[in-house]
């Protein structure tokens, strides 16, 4: 008999009767013949509230204890789960991510998951019964509780499908699946039926919320099957899954923007050999997650080296770079926290090398200036200025016609 | 160096602030030269609002599952508590019950501690930590979490003071310690300085609050010490303690009363053996609780037997005893919840033959009504009308003079 792992997030399970609906639908698939594992998150708000209580506790709450502290959601949530599922004369079991076999590494707070000792889940599973695993948390390999940092939840349900091999990893979530283009700002954005782990990876990478990027990748280092789909509804979602899988691949799966990134820019950098290690480097050791770098050919000696953070980063960005820009005598730093990163995605992308053209077309048009671009084989990245970036996505959305049911590659 | 058990209440770990305050107390108590232990309840009502939601999902929730969800309460309070001490600059850890060896049978909402693995805390303390249990909880011997029903945390408290070898258990609460009667009813009331076991378990049993029966008997059984104080202010609370420790021992140590129960009486029973026993015996098979039995002495072949059972079960009890009555042609089956139960507790009431005879005229004096009467070594306990209670409690307070520093027995 198949297996299934389901995963609810905390908009999904945000109250009593919304667990009701989890625990009907979990039955459901019982009753249709698989074998059923649910992830769930905390309820609703919960983790934000108890971050905010630790936070009236200590000004910076100790980390082990913390995720002592954060890992009691889901365990709410599961409880409650695997009550409401008994009412409905099914068995049930409430796991915690220790209980689970959700082996991790020591890193409180953003703990990576090691290993999956699946033997609890799957004895309760040849019981009969519904087994609920608590998401986002696990075991240390020095038996301390441990949170796996955001999209937690998410990586232990594609863990748990990679570990015990099941069939999908259904992720249900409070949209119907993988668009286009955001529909808050492009209405006629068209959901996506599939696409491939890569493109996925672009598009969570380039700020699509939907799914987080660790999740992907685990799901394309095993082999995972995901689908993304709401809780409201039974419509289909969004698959996810290797390219060998997709008959038809379009060029352009859909575009991403983000805007909770900062510009920094080094002026007048001199063009010596080491420069740009060094500053990469800095900004690592001082935990600034650098995104996109890009530095332009050098002119007359010097260079002006640009990348992107995150806009929570850029004050300890500029005391790392301060120094640095003294020592290697550059013209000076500037930066910029009002801008935004529209990508396009698709694999079609390879075959097709009028695409970058095509798009930067598209923002002329619409009047939009473009600062950084980078690129990858799958996808193309401009920084606009933030204020255009809606303007920007829907002029490119329509430019590659995204709207229209199948943009067929060949 | 010496060990403290300390024990919270949820009263007194209900905020932020209050959680502070407890951690400033146990690191001066660190500080004092002691291993520091502190065993903490849920904030709050959180258990109450926890148990609310689970009827919100279910009607009667799965045990198994109510214990996973239970369980979080306290885990909340001791990683907070935690972080509260590390901002102390001392360190400290969070166990939950089954981190801190507290295995307990498998009845689930009630289960029983079969024994305290110290080890992990053994070795925390070690390290120079002072370690947060969560209180009212376990794992069974089957691996499960486990919850110990009321009075669990100072249960939790009293089995690991006695595991640990613990020099004292000071439990924390919002009284200042046991008193001579409930002062909201006796403002004269005065606090004990100390009482024994056997006293504290008959005022308990009795009907007084401050300390459940079980933690009372866990402590005269291994012998700890065990201090019950406020955690509003640093005065000495009540000493519970081996009677071999008490320099003077007064006749009465105080009057405990209890609101909870009612009072069922079968009418004319016939005088043959084995009666008695066939409705103990169906009131327990039923789950009903009863407490005072009596009965008068047979008069003309019939006698009246009476028992007291909480107000909750008087349903209960009706349904098992109609058919009883009918079967054993007793004349009937008469039930009164108006009613409240008195009771005079002191270790040198063995030696005191007058006090029963002093307690009647006291309540004869004001006019007070005897129902039941029944009486242990110790112990002299009698049903009065409930309207009568406070006059009651006064009355008897009043003509033992236990207002006064000491009525030392000799």
């Amino acid at each position: 008999m198949g297996l299934v792992v389901h995963k609810f997030g905390g908009t999904s399970v945000a109250g009593p009767e919304r667990l009701k609906a989890v625990a009907a639908r979990l039955v459901a698939a019982q009753r249709s013949g698989t074998r059923v594992v649910a992830v769930l998150s905390a309820m609703g708000k919960t983790t934000d509230d108890l971050i905010a209580l630790a936070h009236e506790i200590s000004e910076s709450p100790h980390s082990r204890e913390l995720d002592m502290l954060l890992s009691v959601g889901e365990r709410v949530s599961c409880a409650l789960a695997a009550m409401a599922i008994h009412d409905l004369g099914h068995e049930a079991i409430s796991l915690t991510g220790s209980q689970a076999g959700i082996v991790t590494d020591t890193a409180h707070g953003r703990a990576k998951i090691l290993e999956v000792r699946g033997k609890r889940v799957d004895d309760a599973l040849d019981q009969g019964k519904i087994v609920l695993v608590a998401g986002f948390q696990g075991v240390s390999t020095e038996l301390e509780v441990t949170t796996l940092g955001r999209g937690g939840s998410d990586a232990t349900a594609v863990a748990l499908a990679a570990a015990l091999g099941a069939e999908a990893c259904e992720i249900y979530t409070d949209v119907d699946g993988v668009y286009t283009a955001d529909p808050r700002i492009v209405p006629e954005a068209r959901k996506l039926a599939a696409l491939s782990y890569e493109e996925m990876l672009e598009l969570s990478g380039a700020g699509a919320k939907v799914l987080m990027l660790r999740s992907v990748e685990f799901g394309r280092n095993h082999g995972v099957r995901i689908h993304v789909r709401s809780s409201f509804n039974d419509a289909d979602g969004t698959w996810i899954v290797g390219q060998e899988e997709l008959v038809e691949q379009p060029i352009i799966s859909g575009i991403a923007h983000d805007t909770s990134e900062a510009e920094v820019t080094i002026l007048g950098v001199p063009d010596r050999p080491g420069i740009a290690a060094r500053v990469v480097r800095a900004l690592a050791d001082a935990g600034v997650n650098v995104d996109m770098i890009v530095q332009n050919v050098s002119a007359e000696g010097h260079t002006d080296m640009s990348f992107t953070v995150p806009k929570a980063e850029v004050g300890v960005a500029e005391r790392v770079l301060g120094p640095i820009v003294a020592e290697i005598e550059a013209r000076g730093l500037a930066t910029d926290s009002e801008i935004a990163k529209i990508s396009l995605v698709g694999a079609g992308m390879r075959t097709h090398p009028g695409v970058a053209a095509d798009m930067f077309d598209a923002l002329a048009e619409a009047g939009v200036n473009i600062g950084i671009i980078s690129t990858s084989p799958i996808r193309i990245s401009c920084v606009v200025p933030a204020a255009d970036v809606e303007r920007a996505v829907r002029a490119v959305h329509e430019r590659f016609a995204l709207h229209e049911p199948l943009v067929s590659g060949d």
